[in-house]
């Protein structure tokens, strides 16, 4: 799949076993004693559920931990090679983001760089959002919570909150994540616009619209910009990968896990792969309260990203911050021209959101990796008839741009076409 | 002036003189092949020209070379310290861009990482533009060839020529280029929009204009923009100091320069910088066909770029070019999508140079670094007259983004202002 050669696995790389998991658990005197007890005590559980990593659940007498092996291939394809860096990044992104969004990620609490073992908080209370919702759950304030924060992640890396020589520093650490970004450009930005064997899709319900999709000229001519988008525009370190399956919730907690997919890039990508998982949901559920609940969670992700965005800025602002871009200087001495600079900026921010959450919605359903959302519809007709109108409803937000410009529109075009 | 710490020059620096020099280049065999004759006989002129680095021209019997170092500060202002690392980024941008342009730039003969001693032709027969101009030269191609090296030194360093890893790596290298580009961002993008010691003007004269420019609301909006575009659209590698001053002609050959600022950005910057100081030279210029010239040099520079820039692009997707942005597959069999593609991409581009063009015409008049061409008028009150002139187009310009969409346009209402 990658045009670059593989690096060799550091020599003392190896897959660990439960007893392998075990054995480099007690060796760890933080992580022993955070488990607690003998670790012939401990169980140890398999709860790898993403394409990639190895992931396993620990308890102890005293506590859990959750332990990450990157594979030297993709786990679910091993014929699919692939270098191990990725948790690598994933702790160097915890790292860069845990001081800024604070609980609602996991604290990372060791990182192995031979075997590329992160191990992080235990969320064994926790369901993966995109489970939860499929099962008919109700979290109303998970996408807050994920507003929130993108807002702060997004808000600390850029250059309104640091001077660029810091902000450059930190973000060209995760240029070299090329293995991961390659997958994004491949599958979300490319692949489902062009004829490729790892394009897939009911068949032949959706041949049309799929056919469609790769030909139509107004869409082609708004992909291609949002690929030179995603690859040039780096205004913040984006999560990469924020879609609901990288949402972890309990009744009165909510954290975003598997930053492995961490770049550069411009804020609107992870927003609009949120909500493009939850307009997915909302094309896959059959009732209307479901329905409602999908519009009320982008209504409100949107909201408090956006709330707390400009917050930050304009505390930022107030308090002489040191930003490169934008810089206080400028409206330190006139806030209604922060809010019209602000009002510009978001401006951006939403029409990016529009068009990658239409180019997630494709290809979680003509692409490579689906969404499960869609299993939960029994019949293969009435399952292809919702995936054409999510379909439908993602052509037409690229074909014209100005279809919809804010997320309150997309919320009502596309509660109108889900009906 | 920077925030971070100098590091310490390395052990073997020391600034050269000419007897240093003398030694340095016979102790380089291909230098001193390439002069020719015993090393007593070479003839040492200095022709620093610039604020930063010391340059001399050597003369030998059988060719010469130009000899550029590094000094440990601002070469016009000793108290201003600075880092040696800018002709190493200098040769650095040399070797990315002289495959693709070709001798419209300076061969690079040497670097000497210790000494931060860069060796490239001579220019000797050539005069600089800036210069040429004030004395009312006229290099009727010129402009063309300064638009021709900025698309083809832009189109392949950008995502519409390579994939992602290979532009990013080679972008990376240039993110280290702090401290020039932290000259550009205080003294180009931030100090005249800001109450600042190093600012100066013609006073009182131009006291109304700076005032205006530095409090109007919707000129800071735009500022704002424009530093955010500046530090997070990695579009390309940029020269980063296009100026006409970076630009030296004879009869029959340009040649661009002084590559020292070189970092990624938006590729109207460069744009914007060279049209920028055309617009200044009108201005400057008080004989109707020295106004004329200009126009028609800001024509020919756009025209060249433009359409240099488009067939690039076409050929690399006729021939299946492996870039990620705007991805060949979208468009190899769609030539008019393409053609629509190209005028979104260049529309944007257009608002950048129009933009940045407005920002380097402020800053050389009331920034740090003036623009020498305005002192061949004697009269000081009809010089102030010519630079608010050149200030208010600048301010309209980035008042209003509508006023002027097109780089015609732009020539005509500048024509129109310089009577």
């Amino acid at each position: 799949m990658s045009p670059h050669s593989l690096p060799p696995a550091p020599a003392a790389y190896r897959t660990l076993d439960t007893d392998g998991i075990r054995a480099f658990l007690a060796g760890v005197p933080t992580l022993a004693t955070r488990l607690g007890g003998p670790a012939a005590h401990w169980r140890i559980r398999e709860v790898s559920d993403g394409n990639l990593n190895n992931v396993f659940l620990i308890d102890g007498p005293q506590g859990g931990v959750c332990f990450k092996q990157s594979l030297p291939h993709v786990r679910v394809d091993p014929a699919w090679k692939m270098p191990l860096d990725r948790t690598f990044y994933e702790a160097a992104y915890l790292r860069e983001i845990r001081p800024c969004v604070g609980a609602l990620t996991t604290d990372i609490l060791h990182f192995d760089p031979d075997l590329f073992v992160l191990v992080v908080e235990s969320l064994d209370r926790h369901v993966v959002l995109r489970r939860g919702l499929m099962a008919g759950g109700d979290w109303p304030d998970a996408a807050r919570a994920v507003g929130a924060f993108v807002a702060r992640g997004a808000f600390h890396t850029s250059l309104l909150a640091a001077p660029f020589e810091e902000i450059t520093r930190r973000l060209d650490v995760f240029s070299g994540n090329r293995t991961l970004t390659r997958i994004t450009v491949d599958l979300v930005l490319t692949d489902p616009y062009r004829d490729h064997p790892r394009n897939h899709w009911i068949s032949p319900d959706l041949d049309g619209i799929a056919a469609d999709i790769r030909t139509d000229p107004h869409v082609r001519r708004r992909v291609g910009a949002m690929q030179a988008r995603f690859l040039t525009c780096r205004q913040a370190l984006l999560h990469g990968d924020l879609h609901t399956g990288s949402v972890m919730v309990a009744d009165d907690d909510t954290r975003v896990i598997d930053g492995e997919f961490a770049c550069p890039g411009p804020i609107g990508f992870d927003c609009g792969l949120f909500i493009g998982n939850l307009l997915l949901h909302l094309f896959a559920c059959g009732d209307s309260a479901g329905q409602d609940r999908a519009v009320r969670d982008i209504a409100q992700f949107w909201a408090s990203f956006h709330d707390t965005f400009g917050e930050l800025w304009r505390t930022a602002t107030r308090h002489d911050g040191n930003g490169d871009a934008y810089a206080a200087a400028l409206f330190r001495d006139d806030p209604s021209g922060l809010q019209q600079a602000q009002a510009d900026f978001m401006r951006d921010v939403t029409a990016d959101t529009i068009a990658f959450a239409a180019m997630e919605i494709i290809r979680r359903i003509v692409g490579y990796a689906h969404v499960p959302d869609f299993d939960t519809i029994p019949d293969r007709a009435a399952r292809a008839g919702r995936q054409a109108a999510a379909l439908a409803l993602a052509r037409d937000l690229l074909a014209d741009p100005d279809i919809v410009t804010t997320i309150a529109d997309l919320e009502s075009l596309a509660r109108g076409r889900a009906r």
